[in-house]
């Protein structure tokens, strides 16, 4: 154990809050060096939930003192997907290959380094085929927050064929912007894939009200710095915590509002 | 960064646990100090419910060694409610002005000094319009349990203009008590708006069995010193962990067996 | 306070995560010794499910650093249900007298020594007939944590009359294997009561094809090394994480697909 302090840990995964999957590898990680801080990033990703992990994890990444990403929403585990320790700058990312670390990697600047760790020298022997969150993702992470090198945990691979997550693209025109639900949250607001600064750079930031089409039909909205500026129960658009424009209910649900969920598409046309 | 260690801070919000946001609030802290200790209260607390905010906060404050509280259930975020940092004795409460704060308050013996944090010199900027839980509160927070006092960050106000929130009043009488439910918890028990010491100052604590009605029509129930005192499935009244007169049905909810929520009234009467 | 850095603490309860009482205990723990690391284990049994509380407590224990493991499903709580310290080699465990910490306690290699804790002289005064997770059980526990030995916070008992957890027990022929549901985890995997063992000791281990019936009807099924081999929505048996024999459903739910809960029974025999 080395006497330097260890880097802490943020932690997010699918395993739910019902069972003991989580504090096993709380228990793997402090095995390894009692003194690392684990931050629980979530663990209520829904089961399987790759896009909504990784945005949590890069929106997480913003804001973090934490150097070491562990990121476990595993689907593929026991399968052929590979397991991977990543460098990006100052910062470590562990999990499956499957596109779960990639938007935190771009946000930290790209990735630096990357090796895969399915048969690393520090995983749990025998390693099981159905939990690598305990067994190969915890004891490395660890190790990395300890001070080990990414060479320490795995064999160099090229990175350029690391899997990525596709993310629906909006398409922005004078007339009319075609965008999809991102996320959903705790609160019913949906973010949609399109940076603030689409309030500057189209109609958006020049009209009274907005036309929003979903599949449950038209409804008009205006444009606000935050949903406080609405009537209660009012549904309007702005640019949430992460920069991005969202649709809200004030003091309700736009996601039950308007039926919306991840993906759904949203036509956003200037009022005539 | 000071040499002396950090207070503690106990974290309440109803963030739930499904997003990033309450990791997001933990790295923010940790970065002001990484040494600080936060003790999760709950994030669960159902969104908008500032009653049980308030209600939980206090709860906690009666046992807690943390000497900073930071509480957000902010529904009305972003609009002109005033974002409050108070000092209570040897405490510091950090969160809305909306009543969130004031019944932990009050037990810690009322407030002896309030800032307005708003515009605090060590928000993060810019802050957003809708996660002053991110922005202001978490750092703000952070740096009183580093050892700033709340003039280093808000500008001073009248403590007596704080919003405070209602609470049902119970009537006691000899023949009858009306009284409300105030939190139905994770179990299905009741806790009503009754000190545990009306068992001394009214009917109940010499009768043998008590007259309920609800809007589920009435029921016969005993006062027991304790549900295991029950049988299987009875529902009776007692004195709660929290002091107060509470209503739960041993091995199963009062809740669920009575339809009752927060507000909803109960009448209390001998048996004839 | 000692000099020694205190034990870590593992805490398992079924208190959910709507309410106060998990920080509260953490907050009593904390107040015994500040620097005590309480890794939670769960707080997600549902509520009075010892059984499931103490499957947790013993998986965690398989892997954890943490030698004081406190648990409290308690139904019985305020009783004649007596309150427990264990020694079980170099690991205590706290909790009531029901069974909750008798698997931990097994796979720990069996009870050394045990104190019935209801009079504590470390218990908080005067102790709730209600909440004893805050009053007893979390002061002995930090009590241990620090240093204390069990003779210290309780009065000796015979270890060989503490409460068990009956478990069903599976029926293993070479024509027929009848074994039941122990758990279904978040994902709707389902743990039987077969150790993965029997793939070597039964025809499990070689045959093509398993029929499988439930009161759902008769499936047939594979055996594979992980659920990664199946296809797509494919149900097979597999030996899990924690060296059970299990069912899965490959990107699904095998509880939802076949209506199974724990103590169902399930009848494999060999395919013709």
């Amino acid at each position: 154990m080395s006497t330097e302090l260890p880097r802490p840990i943020g932690f997010l995964s699918d395993f739910g809050y019902a069972d003991e999957f989580v504090a096993v590898c709380h228990a793997v990680i402090r095995t390894v060096d009692h003194r690392i801080d684990v931050i629980d990033v979530t663990h209520g990703i829904e089961a399987g939930d790759l896009r909504r992990g990784a945005m949590a994890l890069s929106a997480f990444a913003a804001y973090s003192p934490a150097t070491v990403l562990l990121a476990v929403v595993d689907p593929g585990v026991g399968g052929d997907r590979r397991a991977l320790a990543l460098r990006a700058g100052d910062h470590n990312l562990v999990g499956p290959d499957n596109g779960l670390l990639m938007l935190a990697a771009d946000r930290l600047g790209g990735v630096d380094e990357a090796v895969e760790i399915s048969d690393s020298p520090v995983r749990l022997k025998p390693a099981s085929n159905t939990f690598h969150g305990r067994d190969i993702f915890s004891p490395v992470a660890a190790h990395l927050a300890a001070g080990a090198a990414p060479s320490d945990v795995g064999e160099p691979l090229d990175a350029s064929g690391l899997v990525r997550i596709d993310l629906p693209v909006a398409e922005i025109s004078e007339e009319e912007i075609v965008c999809h639900v991102l996320i959903s949250d705790h609160y019913g607001n949906l973010t949609l894939n399109l940076d603030g600064t689409v309030l500057e750079e189209s109609f958006l930031g020049r009209v009274d009200g907005v036309r929003v089409r979903t599949a449950a039909g038209p409804a008009r909205m205006r444009v606000c710095r935050t949903f406080a500026e609405a009537a209660e129960d009012e549904a309007v658009l702005y640019t949430d915590s992460s920069g991005s424009l969202a649709m809200a209910v004030n003091h309700g649900s736009a996601a039950e509002r308007f039926g919306l969920v991840p993906d759904d598409e949203i036509k956003l046309a200037p009022m005539p």
